[in-house]
Order: structure tokens, then C-alpha cells, then sequence
């Protein structure tokens, strides 16, 4: 599954900036993949893209319409309906990450089926996984793990992509949550696959690849998480990870919705994380910790920054707030120093 | 789910006996709810039931034909198709543990359609979980835990679960594979769930009861396996186990299939899970070991007991061989012990 570009970010007819988060961390992140917005109202959200109709953008070039913004309860709405017909029998596909499935729609699914044009629904996993092999690949691969869902993981892993990228160092950010899959155009929601085939998932996500290659792969949930916790495992063992990076947010307490469940310590965390990785891969260790300060002061940074430093010292980053230079730069160095340690050792290192 | 005994156990036209296994397992360890046996020929393995065609066995007040036989590749034979139509027609259910669905064939799903007779998937875990709370139920429960696969985690279930009932105490055994399901007649086969909901499901499968009740709940995969280990981790976090009993085949050098990952530990195994475990229940303690001693000697069954019990100072038994009383006598020994330690606290023990 690829999902082509230029993506036009249907924006619905929302007002509230939150809503469009699926939107807005497409254009964060890709911007080059997006050329047009798509608003119903003169109240809808604006991203500061061209406003255009589908039958504009499928003119001007663009093949997806992106539904870039989430409802409650995760159905299309009844208003978006129309737009999205004239989008389908202009030609372009449409790509959702809603719990509906598009072709649950029956005047979308006949619309899509006579215009030939691909129905995503990034949400779902519909392709066939093999069970797991546990084979090792070639080429190296970096996972976020998280002390719970929603620490910012899939930004981590998009600010060490694009630190790769800026060295010019081969790497993929492969996504496994619907977002990210909106973000990357391809990736597979892990969480939505049958528990039985989800290492195997993992597996299919980052394949073999040149021997200096980086796969920066998207985590999900936690290992202390009571209801995610297997899909975590799952996900650390398919990606067989050589790097794993803790991802935090240090305004939580607890696990998200779960008051009875306190948060592990940084330690506890890369403990469990890496005992569990070395199953598939003995080599695996943790290298970053990834710090969510949103909404911190300059002081409170670094205080969050020093703290998590003095519990696992490790480098401490902020996906936004410092990128994830250092990240790469650290790698490098160590690269550095074990190709002086062994200079007669090719290895597989860039 | 509720499957509806009396069986009729559908042999095909096997002349394997391991070819049986689902209707040998089902006919050793629910014989009361076997009432006949269905053969196509002479030549079928025999279980020593009476034969019965569809018609009789429903005449006879039987409710469900049960496929007891695995056919290579997981997909229906087509020389069953008109003895589970007459079946169909006679008013039976129709219960299978293949990976092919019932439904799959036109003619089945019409027949049942019309007839009324309900077609049970049990591989398949089509009904809606939600995700897992991580509440803390009442009643106790008692989950196997494997080194690996395949090593008797399911018969250690039944023969614990059966040592409760001759005491005389509140117990069920909850299945969570195709043959368990069809052996209890209800179960949720864990592994076909989607992952984002497989704890959910295991919570779902043991629901909240009495204070002095046990489930005894089949195991599925182990941590240690590169492919099933998330699935697992999800059931340990659903189940949230009192007590844990870790299943091993003495004869297994690596993981079945998977050459290059050795065992772990007995040790390492309870260390684990227990470590795993104690996220959803911080009391959760392994308290025995099941060894699958098929085809060994007296002297060396008594071998291996003695080194599963030098490494883990445990009960150790064997389902078939010996029998899991020791296992429900520790554990009242352990009870009597706490009753006598505080006799003023009443405590949930049975």
C-alpha cells in the first residue's frame, strides 16, 4: 500500500484547529506531499494552504484526497458526503484513518468501484501477515518504546528521520499507527492486525535493506500498558530492534485513563524494554530519551531535560522543541569510535 | 458462545488417529457430552462411540455434529459436504475448529440459513471485545504459562480444572485455542483476536466471580517465542493470574520451528512471566510445573520431575501421568496455612 501524492487535506467543516490534528501533522511533517485544503465553510480550520475543490485539485494534479480531520466517534459525516463523492468521480483517491471504513458507505463504495479510484482505510490492517520468523534482517532499525500511549512517539521517530535525512544518511520512517501511515503514505496499523500475525506484521514493516540503512520505526503503546501492552511486544520483537528510544511525557502521573496504574520509572522502562528485545535481537539497547515539554518554560525544560539525564544517562531530546540532531550525532560518534576501536573490521556501519 | 451438547463426533474418513486428536481430546476429557461418533467408511478411526448417521444422532436428541478431525491445509473436505448438510437438515449445529469457515461454503451457509442450525468458527473471534480495563475482578484465577508452544498447557488446565472438581470446588476451565473451545463448549480463541483488543478478550473470558471460585485458563504461545509472544503478554495482562503454572516438554531442545532461539530457563521462564504478571496482579506467583513426560520410562519421568523440581522448588506434575491433585492440594495447604496464620481475617480463600 502506497497512497500516491499530492494529498488535498479534506478539513471538513470544523472549526477547532485540535480536530484537524491528522491535517496538521501531515503538513508538519511532509509538506512537500500536500498542495491543497479542502474547507467546507468559511468557519473551517485554515492551514494556510490554497483552498481548492476536488475537481480543481484532480486538475492542478493531485491524485488523494486526505480526510484530515477526526469526528467523535470516528464516522464520516453526513456534510462531507457530497465532497467526497465529486472527489471520487474527479479521480482522486481518498485516504481515511477513521474507525468507519469508507466503503461501509455504500453511495461511496459504488462511486469508488465505478470511478477506479483506491479506497484507503489506514485504520484497518486487510493485508495478509505471515506468522512471525524471527529470521534476522539485514540493515539496522530504531524503535520508540513508550512509559504509555501517547508520549509522542510517532514525532520522536519523525524528528530522528528527518535528522537522518539532513546528513544525508539512508533511513525510512515506517509508521505503524494511522497517522503516521497518513504521514508516511504507506506503514501498517499493528494494532489492528490479529494478535497471532502482529509480530509478523512488524516483521513485513521493515524488511531487509542496505547494511547502513536505518529504519525508524513508530512504536505503540507500552509494555506497562494493561490493555496495549501485547501489541508493544509484539511490534519489539518483529522490528528486531538494534536502537530502541524511550519516549516520555513528564506531566503524566499515571497511565492515560488508568489511575490505578502509575507510570514506571525511565529505568524500570528501558529495563523491561531491552530485556524483551534481545530475545529477537541480543544487541538491542536503548541510546535517547525522547522528553514531550509541551507547554513548559525555558527552566521547566531543563529541569525535565536533567532529570530524565540523571535517571538513565542517556541523551535527552524534545522531538519540537530540540529536534533530534543529537540523536544522530551520538550514533555517529559511536560509529567513530568503534571503527578507530577495530579499523580492520568492515562491519555494517555507515 | 455456547456450543450444545450432546455431540455427535464427526470422524470424516480418516484412518489416522492423530489425525483425531480434536475428537480424542474432547472424547478424554468431556466423555458426558460425547453421544455418538460419525464415520464416512469402514477404514475411519474408531473411537468406540456409537456410530450414528446425522439423522439418528438428531433423533436422538444430539445438538451439535463437532468436525474431530484436522484436515491438512485447515479447509473442508469435500467428501464431508453431504453428511453436514443432512446434518444441517436434521437441525444440528455445526461446530469446527478449522481455519476454513463454515460459512465459506455456499451450500453449507444456505442450508444453515434455512435450517436454523447455528455454525460455530472457533478459531475465529468474530463477537466485539472492547479493550482492557485493567480492573481488578473478584473470584481467583489461574492461568498456564509455556516455555514454548505446544507443550501441554491445555491438558495441565483440564487436569487442574478436573482436581477441583473432585474436591469438590468452584471451578471452570476457560479455553483460549479452537480444541479447548470445543472441549468446554464456550472459550475465546485468543489468538485470532485483534491485537488492540486481545486483553480486553482475555478479561472478557473470566469475568468477575465468587470469592472462593477458580478459572483455570489455558495458556497460549510463551513470552520467549518470536512470533506469539505478544499474544502472550496480552492473555497474562487480561487473565490478571493468582497463580501461575508454567508447562514445559522436557524432550524440546529450542523453540518448535525456530532453530535458532533456545529455550530459556525454567527460572528465567517464571522470572518473566511473574515480572509480566504483576502489572495487572502484584500477588500473581507461579506455584507448579507441568511436565508433558509422553513416552518416557518410569526412571525417566522421575529424572525429569526431580530437575524441574531442583530448579524450581516447585510442585511439578505431569496432566496425564500423575495428575494435577498435587497441584489443588498445595494450594489448600497453602489456604489452611494463611487461615491459621490470621484466623480472624476472612479473607476470599474457598
Amino acid at each position: 500500500m502506497q497512497i500516491a501524492a499530492p494529498y488535498l487535506l479534506f478539513l471538513g467543516n470544523t472549526p477547532h484547529r485540535l480536530d484537524a490534528k491528522t491535517a496538521s501533522g501531515i503538513l508538519d511533517w511532509r509538506p512537500e506531499l500536500c498542495a491543497g485544503q479542502c474547507r467546507l465553510d468559511a468557519d473551517t480550520v485554515d492551514l494556510g494552504l490554497p483552498d481548492m475543490t476536488p475537481e480543481a485539485a484532480a486538475a492542478a494534479g493531485m491524485r488523494t484526497l486526505v480526510i484530515g480531520v477526526a469526528t467523535f466517534g470516528g464516522a464520516l459525516d453526513e456534510a462531507w458526503i457530497d465532497t467526497l463523492l465529486a472527489a471520487i468521480h474527479a479521480g482522486l483517491d481518498i485516504a481515511s484513518g477513521m474507525h468507519a471504513r469508507l466503503g461501509e458507505n455504500p453511495r461511496i463504495a459504488a462511486a469508488a468501484r465505478q470511478a477506479g479510484v483506491r479506497l484507503f482505510d489506514v485504520r484497518h490492517a486487510d493485508a495478509h501477515f505471515d506468522v512471525g520468523s524471527g529470521r534476522k534482517r539485514s540493515g539496522r532499525r530504531m524503535l520508540m518504546v513508550g512509559v504509555d500511549c501517547a508520549v509522542g512517539k510517532k514525532y520522536a521517530a519523525l524528528a530522528i528521520h528527518r535528522a537522518f535525512v539532513r546528513r544525508g544518511m539512508a533511513a525510512d520512517f515506517r509508521a505503524t499507527g494511522q497517522t503516521g501511515i497518513l504521514i508516511a503514505g504507506a506503514g501498517i496499523a499493528i494494532d489492528a492486525v490479529v494478535a497471532d500475525f502482529a509480530a509478523g506484521a512488524a516483521e513485513a514493516l521493515s524488511p531487509d535493506n542496505e547494511p547502513g540503512h536505518w529504519d525508524v520505526i513508530e512504536g505503540q503503546g507500552s509494555l506497562f500498558h494493561p490493555a496495549y501492552a501485547g501489541v508493544s511486544l509484539a511490534l519489539l520483537h518483529g522490528s528486531q530492534p538494534d536502537a530502541l528510544v524511550l519516549c516520555h511525557d513528564p506531566h503524566r502521573t499515571h497511565i492515560d485513563g488508568y489511575p490505578d496504574y502509575p507510570l514506571p520509572t525511565l529505568a524500570a522502562c528501558i529495563a523491561a524494554n531491552e530485556q524483551a528485545a534481545r530475545l529477537t535481537n541480543p544487541a538491542a539497547r536503548c541510546i535517547a530519551v525522547a522528553l514531550n515539554t509541551h507547554g513548559m518554560s525555558e527552566s521547566q525544560r531543563a529541569d525535565a531535560f536533567a532529570r530524565a539525564y540523571a535517571e538513565t544517562g542517556l541523551v535527552v531530546f524534545d522531538p519540537i522543541a530540540t529536534g533530534a540532531d543529537a540523536v544522530v550525532d551520538t550514533l555517529l560518534a559511536e560509529t567513530r569510535e568503534l571503527a578507530q576501536a577495530s579499523p580492520h573490521t568492515p562491519g555494517d556501519h555507515p
